[in-house]
């Protein structure tokens, strides 16, 4: 299933995709379930938000596809490198990427994302599977000059409108065939299978849920492939991912 | 005023302490105001909790005491060194810090919270004391060993119970005279007067709101002096604020 949220005719809703409507559910299923209300709004009369805001962490990994790693004047490291970006930087497809005056190259990072579902502390990878809610597609958006002058990379990643997440929520996405593209203005930047991944999204939850408490809602990013580059004003940037669909905001 | 969260016969309140009781309030004082219910509950009965958890961000900020700054091996950065805690960190008074089987060496960090009561976006310093709901303690405890390990501190500061906050938060807190004293099982390990701060609150809030939206309930921990040092099993670390009062924990 495909679930949006959505804001139309002056209301938020959940809604799950059906060809080009959005049949409306009767809640956030994440805590009500999937009782719908009957009523089916037309996608093209409907605004779609970020599928998901985390009420605690957007936890994302660092150097997670080799390639990237080597770009970025490094080595791929032996454990996930975790990083945290506040919830404040989430904005929804379509939503503008707004470019800080506190920087001169803001990169994109596309990504899919992990949607969790459930309490999850100390989880085996091979019981991920059990507190994933979803799938869905994240633009890891980076200053990448403060990235490198702060050390710290809460600050670089940190900016508002900084995670971009949508346009829904697949809850039946499966990685093995699945590729991930980055295109700037039509322009392919980053193209890669998800099978390049250094870390599975199975030992990225064990790993991360060895050191935080999980909670419903909160996003983990998976790193991004090679290929990051700048984004400038009036440029459109677009991750898609198979069978997930595509992420696009423009920047300005 | 001093503003406790606690739990009473199977119920958690707001109140405000009065001497040896607190007066029950109706509601979260931060977006329902100070009316009391009329009930005051005796202090010894109530068990005090973290008087706020954020449900957007912890925004911490490095090496902001010259001395503890020189005994990390470094100096203090010019702007403020920004970095995020999640949420599920945080503890309350009296809760156990739990040590991860991941570090061999976990540290206190004794440090003057601000909470935030507004949305605050853009505040200019001079402006900062208008989004301040009031002040409280924090332990920004941190597993050493992980923090020079990973580069990125996430991990090292982000554990479960990293972030115990309390036991009050006081609206009219002023730092001028106060001073900020860690002790472990009595013993003084950090003690500095909090003019010793090198970015001032309301510069370290004008530099974070100008990243990130800061919202109702974020807490700004300022950083801590010289002094730091490890935290075994059975210790009871205190951090005690003038004015404010002080958060013990047991570590276990």
């Amino acid at each position: 299933m495909k679930i949006a949220r959505f804001s139309h005719s002056g209301a938020i809703n959940f809604g799950l995709l059906d060809d080009d409507a959005l049949v409306v559910l009767d809640g956030d299923p994440m805590y009500a379930g999937f009782d719908t209300t009957g009523e089916r709004v037309p996608l093209a009369e409907a605004t779609l938000l970020a599928p998901v805001i985390p009420r605690s962490k957007i936890v994302a990994i660092g150097k997670n596809y080799h390639d990237h790693a080597a770009e970025m004047g490094g080595t791929a490291p032996e454990e996930p490198l975790l990083f945290l970006k506040p919830n404040t930087a989430v904005v929804g497809p379509h939503d503008r990427i707004v470019l800080p005056p506190q920087s001169r190259q803001v990169e994109h990072e596309g990504e899919l994302a992990v949607v969790i579902g459930s309490v999850a502390k100390n989880v085996r990878a091979s019981d991920a599977a059990s507190v994933i809610y979803g799938y869905t597609i994240a633009n890891d958006v980076t200053a990448r000059d403060l990235q490198r002058a702060d050390g710290q990379w809460s600050r670089a990643k940190g900016f508002d409108t900084f995670c971009p997440l949508g346009p829904v929520i697949e809850t039946e996405f499966t990685q093995d065939q699945a590729v991930i593209e980055t295109r700037v203005n039509g322009d392919v930047r980053q193209h890669a299978p998800l099978t390049d991944m250094i870390h599975s999204v199975g030992s990225i939850i064990e790993y991360a849920s060895a050191v935080f408490t999980l909670l419903p809602g909160d996003v983990i990013l998976t790193g991004t492939p090679a290929g990051v580059g700048a984004l400038v004003a009036g440029d459109t940037v677009e991750v898609e991912v198979t069978g997930i669909g595509t992420l696009a905001n423009r920047v300005g």
